[in-house]
């Protein structure tokens, strides 16, 4: 039984239960069919533009209001992607914050700077379509359809900048109502709905799930995954992270995804491998859950298995490749960059080099400490070039381990050559790692990944 | 991650998270390893044998009885299936009735059969195996422990009569322990947890679920799942019925089981159609809950859609290709017997007989009146012969479609000829069908069916 | 808003909600009015006989057969308690065994004792009524129904012995239906829903609960609260016991009473005391359940508060008055006698004799002594005398200590002389102390509980 | 068992259960003992003042900046109410926006007012105390915490306008965070937990709950309760409405809370009674549920019982004592005022003047019109005077019907001269009423009322 494919003219995907819902509202309040075109052409702008104006006076009757937010937001969900930003514009400009008003209570502030002049100046710049979107939030699925709509935005934000203030707008909005601690934090394991389970599926980024086999294999006795969800988003994980008990810290992603490795007893386990890490929800870029879930995550792993020792991740560096071709080879001396100047376009030109165990053998030293150089040097307006490497340094993990050939998966090689890394989140030193940070800008690093970096750096001398 | 495969001496499946949980538990009470062997050769029998009746005398103390049937019920899970076979004869007879206290009390009985001896010959003819049945029960599990036990037992039947009696015991325990007033009836959905979906895909008897994909398809919108749970059995369905909600009697499952085929609007269907009826736990022989499952499920359906009119079935035929060749060409008139001589064959012989159309074309009417004759005149026992037909006429349903070439699968043209049959549930007529056909033998059927089995009686008369 | 008071002539209580349910549905069924009078006389029985002759010859038509069980499960509950009486004689009757058919079989068995007529025996000693019972059983509530009734029943039963054929019937079902492993085992606490605590209230059967205050503490931080539920009758404990958490074993039940009392902390508590064990359904009389729930206790208190180490009861010896005015006298020695002569009386006859310091003290020694006597000495039957006593001594407590003016509300006077009496619960021990019991008759007490017999039997030599 | 009582030095109540909890986070990252005095004497004010600045400039390091936050917020549990208000005050100087950041913004924007200057401006106004309230907020329980905290602010604000700006920041806050799309919806009946229901005998504020009793009489099955939740303070309804089901509009309060009244049957009751809204948290003043609760009741009553056609309140006059005689007095004409200054007097005068039946009778006709010409006429700030009316008649409600002697208890009498007013929710009207006030000014009412009102008009014409 396929869903009724919505016609061509009309975004795809997320807001088709809500169109169905929203649509309902709407007959219930016996409401006209939609007023404007799929790709709200200039006279359907001119329209909307009215409709949002007449909101904005109405303000009184709350009722009634509310039946026109709901019939605006309709509006939204028949549009075409490009009724879309021309509908997020005439947003934008409709319910624009009354300049004249705002500088009114600029000037007030700036000659008698008191509390009167204060709160009237912190009024006057909140723009009216806070509360429009806010009376959009109240509708049934709302913070979704919010979230999928800023989705949209971002999208849209490239090319036309003059959204940035309706993106502030609604990441304002979303630190408040996306605040960690209104969000609950659960388990998700082969006992979850199957419709929950089907997201991960869908949302995982990291590595791919490839079936429910697959599924079923990462939510073994011998695994765990956990999730932040949003009271109010019940069936979508915002953020998930899988997690492998292990006795040893994993050096390579396959031996986790074999669906045919036997079955660890948890109970032995002494370590968690935080293994993929998936936000899910493009639309609540700039609000970070990462740092929260893990330390839940290891808070609830010590309580209900005590003998676990060592949290570690298992990560992919994906601006590794990168980096390498463009800046990594400077930081090669001479006479290793002519002997590697053979060997390096294999990495570009031969997609199977690792399978050639000369040529692995060769690169494997060099890249490695290349890697190292990358993860603890390179920076970028104070904070780690990549981007993994920053989430998890930030946290007050340290680089622990790298392993060389541990996901040869195509996108693995792809971004990170191959190589992966361990970070290791030690409870008592992620606060003096971060501060250590923060202060010093050193990174924290294993023993060994220091030495790496000393031959590099010796070599570079 | 692959479950440890157990050794091959050790019988398959069903009892593998319960050989673990009791394995610990004996390993609380400091249990010495199993003390036989696999097979339970003769010595072993002996060993056994002596076990039991050390139970049976222990019987004041109760905390070390309970200790002693734990081990005796972990025994059973490490043995293999001859293992097994001969662990029920002991079990059979080391805990028999006492013959002589019985032959005490029935003497008694006759002399003066007066409360008191009536009650000490009902107490007397209860075997000490209901008391180590009801033991075993009480153990973590013990009710599927049971059920699969006795799935083992059924098998061994045949070539061991004398089990009969423990049978016995075992159908005498269910029919109280699953008295379908304990049982919860449940919806099953796609937001149902994923372990237990699996048990669909692994149960569905009737029309098999081929990938999630499949599943997801018959827990859509326009589809309803319904179940009854043992309370302490909870993941696993005794029974589950699937339904479609349409807008007309279906005249093939291809329609239903069609991925593809677009949704219905649940809201604006007037038919309801079990389409699949399936019985999970073989041990549950001859504890029946079709019937009440069916009941609750239009109960359920009629309070929710309001709008269901029509409560159907779609139903193979399974004994009608068998009963065919046997018996059933002798319902033919010596012309179209003759007729028929050249083309009954490819029946049997030529796989894709229905693509052939002139074939198909030749056989349909024949075979429907067949069937009518089949479904309505054939009887065992004074019961319907096809055992599909029997449950549901039994029931109070009428006999109303046939439907050609309505399951072309290798099962449904094996079985039933490709034939499917709409078995009719007028919640109002269901009693009075009932009574009719046990007063005077007559199937409640619609005017169409009665035609086609006129025309039959016409052509043998 | 009060329930409309039921008439005069019906039975109290119990049943109403009931009532109005099975009304419901005879009223959908269409049934006639009621056809027999709450008192059933003479005719009325005539005709509730019809009825069940009825019911016993359409066994073949189900859903008719159930719709006219659920129209004379309905009669019972308009009956009053003299109807009611009459009418379970009439079922007892109208569904009785054929003894004809019985004497057939139990003369075909000792002609010839196989599995054949070992079978046909044992279906012949089984009364219609059973299948009766299992059909009032499935209708809504029929559980509670059955239990009711049979409360109903044993209260007739002294004054109608001819009923003890169909208590043995439900006893025989009850056994399977509330086996219990059936059951669901719950803590109950101020988290739990009302209309669960009012249940408290009304069945505590120890120590009275007189207010919300009252079981409010005694669901504090500080205390624990467990019950055993049957999953068909989930709104009643069948079972409860109320635990208090404390730093050493307490020797008066007001301290645990008392609603000013400063709350413990539950982590620093080294003991669990089970100060009230309720039965709550007379129907069960026979179904035992005790045992299993402090068991399942015990193992709970020691996973969640691993530091608790003593598991104690502080318990009341209801039969101690009683038995010592009519046989404990005599084991004193004569000059004890005749002293005691002149204090003994004070006990009956002076409400607040404990208040007298004076009188205390001259009793105190004696009477512990006769006590420790008491409950170590005096049998019945092989079993101690004392009903608390006999549960806690056959699960394999100790009795540990006796405790002087531990309860002197006006019950606690009147049964057990204001004496209460801890039974110690040593996990390790339980086993042997129940096995040493049964194989030499002696009782486990502690060194002090001896030392108090000795000088007792010393005294008496 | 009581809780200990907290120490005088302490504010009461609510932040018990908090204080441990946080007490026991402080313990697990070994915190000294408070750094400051009850009362915050000035030296720890300069100590706290130098905590919060510490905590302003850890800024980048997020974990050591929570801590800090959970020290400085357990602080605040450790204070006694004057400590409290000194605390408030540090907080809001010392996380002050600063000055002269947002004057350079306020100029930036009015020499070139564009996105960035507006946007920089937005971000400039917003002063770090709303970081740290939001740090706050994320610890444990930290949603009820804020809401005690601003209930504590509130009242302190008379005497300390400076702490406006911080109610301010608290209120903008709790806009988004209590936004009615984050509640959930709930209905509370007896089947709820105690320890919730016991928060409805606490939270009561129209008619007290005197009893266990009284309130499972208000949750009977004639009666239906319904509340708002927070999802992250589970056990406290923010707000919660009693209705009672009846078949008529009932004229008086006491009929509803009479226990002894018959049970109504609530598939017959034509009419839903919403006889008590109650807001619990003080802190959320100024964020409304009330609109929002009632028309989910509405939609969720006329759901499942499709024979209510009657929406109606019972409701206080609260306003109504103290406006006649302030004003309404002068709304009589000279002669009914010459004729009543005999008898109005009695109403202040003598506390049992409703049972004076020839005064009642002379009073009721004259203060029904009065009331009539309060509810209807009387308006401040162009909207009703009586906070009640404002409520319900700016959500669109008629004016129905007044009762007089509807509510004679003490507070009754005290504040509405024991008269109640139905307010009638007609779904279908509620919106053009609504409009029908604000762009007109005129309120719906009934004719009954109309008439009472030019009564009064005409006589004072």
């Amino acid at each position: 039984v396929s869903q009724a494919v919505s016609g061509e003219e009309r975004a795809p995907g997320a807001y088709g239960a809500l169109r169905r819902l929203w649509g309902l509202l709407r007959f219930e309040s016996r409401a006209a069919p939609p007023l404007v075109r799929p790709d709200l052409p200039r006279d359907d702008k001119a329209k909307l533009r009215q409709l949002m104006r007449d909101w904005l006076t109405a303000r009184d009757g709350e009722v009634s209001a509310r039946a026109q937010a709901a019939e605006l937001g309709y509006l939204y969900l028949e549009l075409s992607p490009r009724g879309r930003r021309r509908y997020l514009k005439v947003l934008k400009e409709a319910l624009e914050v009354d300049g004249e008003d705002l500088a009114r209570a600029a000037r007030a502030f700036l000659e008698s700077p008191d509390a009167k002049s204060y709160l009237e100046l912190r009024e006057a710049v909140v723009p009216p379509r806070v509360r429009f979107l806010k009376m959009l939030n109240s509708l049934p699925s709302g913070f979704k359809f919010l979230v999928d709509l800023r989705a949209d935005l971002l999208s849209f934000l490239d090319g036309a900048p003059e959204l940035t203030e309706l993106d502030y707008d609604l990441q304002t909005l979303f630190e408040l109502w996306f605040d960690v601690s209104l969000l609950t934090f659960e388990e998700i394991s082969w006992d979850s709905r199957a419709s929950l389970l089907e997201k991960l599926i869908e949302y995982e980024a990291v590595h791919k799930i490839h079936s429910w086999a697959d599924l079923k294999n990462r939510l073994d006795r011998d695994r765990r995954c956990y999730a932040f969800f949003h009271p109010k988003i019940p069936n979508e994980p915002l953020i998930f992270v899988e997690v492998a008990l292990t006795e040893g810290i994993p050096a390579s992603i396959h031996e986790l995804l074999d669906e045919e490795a036997p079955l660890q007893d948890p109970d032995k386990a002494t370590t968690a491998v935080f293994y993929s890490i998936s936000n899910t929800q493009k639309g609540l870029r700039g609000i970070s859950f990462g740092t929260f879930l893990l330390k839940r995550v290891i808070d609830d792993l010590t309580r209900h298995l005590p003998r676990l020792k060592t949290f570690v991740t298992l990560s992919p560096i994906p601006g590794f490749r990168r980096w390498l071709f463009e800046e990594g080879i400077k930081h090669l001396e001479p006479a290793e960059l002519a002997r590697l100047e053979a060997e390096l376009p294999a990495l570009l030109d031969e997609p199977g080099w690792h399978h050639n165990e000369a040529l692995a053998q060769a690169l494997k030293e060099p890249l490695l400490r290349l890697a190292a150089c990358y993860l603890l040097e390179v920076q970028e307006g104070g904070k780690p070039l990549d981007p993994v490497a920053r989430f998890h340094i930030l946290n007050g993990a340290r680089v622990e381990r790298l392993n060389w050939l541990a996901d040869t998966s195509p996108s693995g090689l792809d971004q990170s050559l191959g190589l992966m890394v361990n970070y290791l989140y030690k409870p008592d030193e992620l606060e003096s790692n971060h501060e250590m940070f923060f202060q010093e800008g050193k990174i924290a690093a294993s023993p060994a990944l220091r030495r790496l970096l000393r031959r590099t750096k010796r070599e570079t001398a």
